[in-house]
């Protein structure tokens, strides 16, 4: 804004730093040879922009520089993404209406403030270009002290600032970004705005997530000059991913005056995501997306790839669509307020990443899960990187899971039996998803073991993993006994198996491994037996 | 089918028709040098396979002959599609076993008779072939007739045979056809099979067409060996069209045991193809879909495209997919049950897409639009093929309605009217969807008219046309009188509007159409007015 102190705060910095300090007006009257005000009157804005853009551009992509910039630049979108894009970090020196007003005082002969009150002229700015200056990468926030106090702490924000990693999802024109990293919540409308068509939102989240992270995302989108149209709240746990929350959900999304622009996000675990992003595919046949998980379950496996979709009293996940999301923002922040038993059995999934991706992520996984389920943020940011980069790879080469064999379906390693404890279980919360899995890993490293598919050690070095990170490793260590022939009508019934045959993933070794349909139930029946199921 | 007699026919036949007789067999002799016995115990089947079908390809892009086929090339699929894209019509000579076990008496030295009952051998092999010899363009039953007799009808039905009009609609991957003709029911089966993944669907009907034309389905689908899950039938008409009759849909489907490569057959009109298809859309995230429109508006709009979808009570098609199907049978013998008001309903549409397409099929409707209403079935025909074409063209240059300006949006002229009138009517029969959109096209050209878009005399040309067909023509023919304010506002909340603006498509004459932002309120609201709307 003018009156903010680009150009003082800018020079101060340069010193610090030991850069050059540019200043993008200056460089644009330079290369024009005419001064700015002259290059608006003569050729128009659109032609004034298209200038700044290609200045700022070229000088951003030079050797390191401090560069102020005119307050029209960052409002620009064109230019803001190319800013954006060339990797620069952005600070938006940000004041209230008194100090510009102070600042500006003597400066009254500027044009835009020609025969009009500053205040009013201010305040028209402010309101319009405050929700786009948001997606600056800092924001400072500016008050009367000296400018050399104002440097200082922006020269600290600049030092501590660590830029969220981003994950690309290739899926052509519904390629998207995983962002990984801590304060998401609060950046949300910066991330969100260059990739919904409208500042306009739905947010469906959790009656135990709403209350705990709402407000910061309500608080991060507003920033940045969204319109929450709706918070809808389903109650915690597998029984909201049903069809009456579904319409629900899609009624009260209309009633608010969601449109097809209007983007729905899903802040909160895979049944929030699931049933939001379902919401989403179908509501006037498409609104965009964006999946906020605060589950480690979520943030590594089901807010990627699109699945989405709600259960029918015949099955889990019967009825959905694929609909990927336009971003997914997974905020470390939000896992420190997860229980305990949650994160360990996300980490179930890690577990099955580290075992399809191969001897690297699989001995990071056994020297670094233990440290991961006891809290340690760094693991559980390179775990979710490391998870998403998989699941990226195998969703970009198979989105909508029709290879016939391999693809996406290697994804269910460990599920066929964990669909089937799961289901024997009631989803009651006697056996989370991740404990299923958990042991779904080591019965199908057991499998594989017995048909001579892997090394006789593997079964037991998934299973000490998931005991030394506390997971249930193995049937018997369930409170409930189960029965092998019951497994196996619910493994049936799975909806992967084909004409009736029972399809698996077996593993060769950790990033080995393969689908088959060729197991014989006898095989399968007699491992449960062993493992200490009932006939 | 051994002893079917196809050389005894095929060469009488090629007397008749004064074409050459080939058989396959002795062609694939001659073309190897060896005897066929010999090609299958040197190389196998699937070479012996490989050289029928190169030589039997080779000789049907030859000049016309009567060919015969040895009964395992037309069992082979690669070959058996070879067949149906040469352009061949293909004869299936069908024989119950009785005349079989007779006719092949003498021949029991053949190698496939050795050390077995003929009679178990032929069993076996008509289990297995029949289905698939179904797909032939025609089958003529044969008796113990003479086999100057059979040749006579075989020669009869040839010359009848038309086949069925195929237009296609093309979207890469998700390509399909749309067949027009008579009989297609009865040819279900044939016309399916090479389309779906397995010969296995479930049927859904509404309770009024399901009596009149599911057993032709059920019997044409069973000729060539589909298994019928279910049949289920809704109730008719729009009230089907809700959240819950979805679920018990999909509930009620896969209780039946459909799988991702069962088939979802829709038989009947808008609705049941609407909700069918969205079912389709969404169980497992996706089943292959087939549409078979009984109605004139399904048939020329509604079965095309790949729009799916249910209402809220919020407003029409709120929730749903583009699920396109895998190919649209439209049989014209259905329409001759079909009550005269829904056919001339449906016949606003025609209307509408000769509006859109041109003068050349304008001025065809309105030549024969009177008599397409009064039941001619050329016309009917002719109407389906080219609003087909029409649909066809506009869905594969903007599959999901994302074009900003024109695209698919353009097949909504009429249709702001026509939503907004039929949401004021209720949606009870009281007007029907295509008497809405046939007041709604008088108002859309009226609308042109007065923003000197288009000449001053097409709203009467259309006006009249449409009374000429039988429809309500003007609002003020309607018995009820409707609000002006009333209409505006359910046009305000169309899911076209666009940030509360309303969208029109607007025309400059016959096959000219633009969609706008731009229409005042205020404009719109005195036209409904002049047309007889209370204030």
């Amino acid at each position: 804004m003018p009156g903010s102190g680009k150009s003082s705060i800018g020079r101060r910095l340069s010193v610090r730093f030991g850069l050059p300090f540019l200043d993008a007006d200056t460089e644009i009257e330079a290369a024009a040879g005419l001064p700015i005000t002259e290059i608006f009157s003569r050729y128009g804005e659109p032609h004034f922009r298209d200038g700044e853009r290609r200045v700022i551009s070229r000088l951003l992509a030079g050797p390191p520089v401090v560069l102020a910039t005119g307050g029209g630049a960052f409002a620009d979108a064109r230019t803001r993404a190319a800013i954006q894009a060339s990797g620069a970090v952005s600070v938006w020196l940000r004041c209230r209406l008194p100090t510009l007003l102070k600042r500006v005082a003597g400066r009254d002969h500027r044009p835009m403030f020609l025969n009009a009150d500053p205040a009013e002229v201010l305040q028209r700015l402010m309101t319009a270009r405050h929700p786009l200056y948001a997606e600056a990468d800092l924001v400072i926030q500016c008050t009367d002290e000296s400018p050399e106090t104002t440097t200082r702490r922006v020269q600290d924000a600049l030092e501590a600032y660590r830029p969220p990693a981003r994950l690309p999802v290739a899926l052509g024109d519904r390629s998207y970004d995983i962002v990984v990293g801590e304060g998401l919540l609060e950046r949300a409308g910066a991330l969100l705005a260059p990739v919904l068509p409208a500042r306009r939102v739905v947010v469906v989240t959790d009656e135990t997530v709403g209350p705990l992270h709402g407000p910061a995302l309500r608080a991060g989108l507003e920033e940045a000059g969204f319109q929450i149209l709706a918070e809808l709240a389903v109650p915690a746990g597998e029984a909201s991913k049903d069809f009456s929350k579904l319409q629900s959900v899609l009624e009260r999304m209309l009633a608010a005056g969601a449109d097809r622009r209007t983007g729905v996000v899903a802040l909160g675990g895979g049944v929030v995501g699931d049933l939001a992003g379902f919401a989403a595919a179908v509501a006037m046949r498409g609104m965009p997306f964006v999946q906020v998980p605060t589950t480690l379950l979520a943030q590594v496996d089901s807010s990627v790839g699109g699945k989405t979709g709600v259960n029918l009293a015949l099955g889990k996940n019967l009825v959905g669509a694929f609909h990927q999301p336009r971003i997914v923002l997974a905020d470390m922040a939000t896992l420190r307020t997860l229980p305990p038993r949650e994160l360990r059995a996300g980490y179930a999934e890690v577990a099955k990443h580290g075992l399809l991706s191969g001897e690297t992520l699989w001995r990071w996984c056994e020297a670094h899960g233990a440290a991961l389920v006891a809290g340690d943020v760094a693991a559980q940011a390179h775990a979710v990187l490391e998870s998403c980069r998989l699941k990226a790879a195998v969703v970009a080469g198979d989105e909508r899971e029709e290879s016939a064999e391999g693809g996406r379906a290697l994804l269910n390693l460990g599920h066929t039996f964990g669909h089937a404890l799961e289901a024997e279980s009631g989803y009651g919360g006697d056996l989370l998803h991740g404990e299923a899995v958990g042991i779904g890993l080591g019965l199908a490293a057991a499998l594989s073991a017995r048909l001579g598919q892997c090394s006789q050690e593997l079964p037991g070095r998934v299973i000490s993993h998931l005991e030394a990170c506390g997971l249930p490793a193995r049937i018997r260590d369930l409170p409930r006994r189960h029965s092998a022939s019951a497994l196996l009508g619910r493994m049936r019934k799975d909806k992967k198996a084909r004409d009736g045959a029972l399809r698996f993933v077996l593993l060769h070794g950790p990033g080995e491994a393969v689908t088959t349909g060729e197991v014989s139930p006898a095989m399968v029946e007699s491992l449960l037996r062993d493992e200490g199921c009932e006939a």
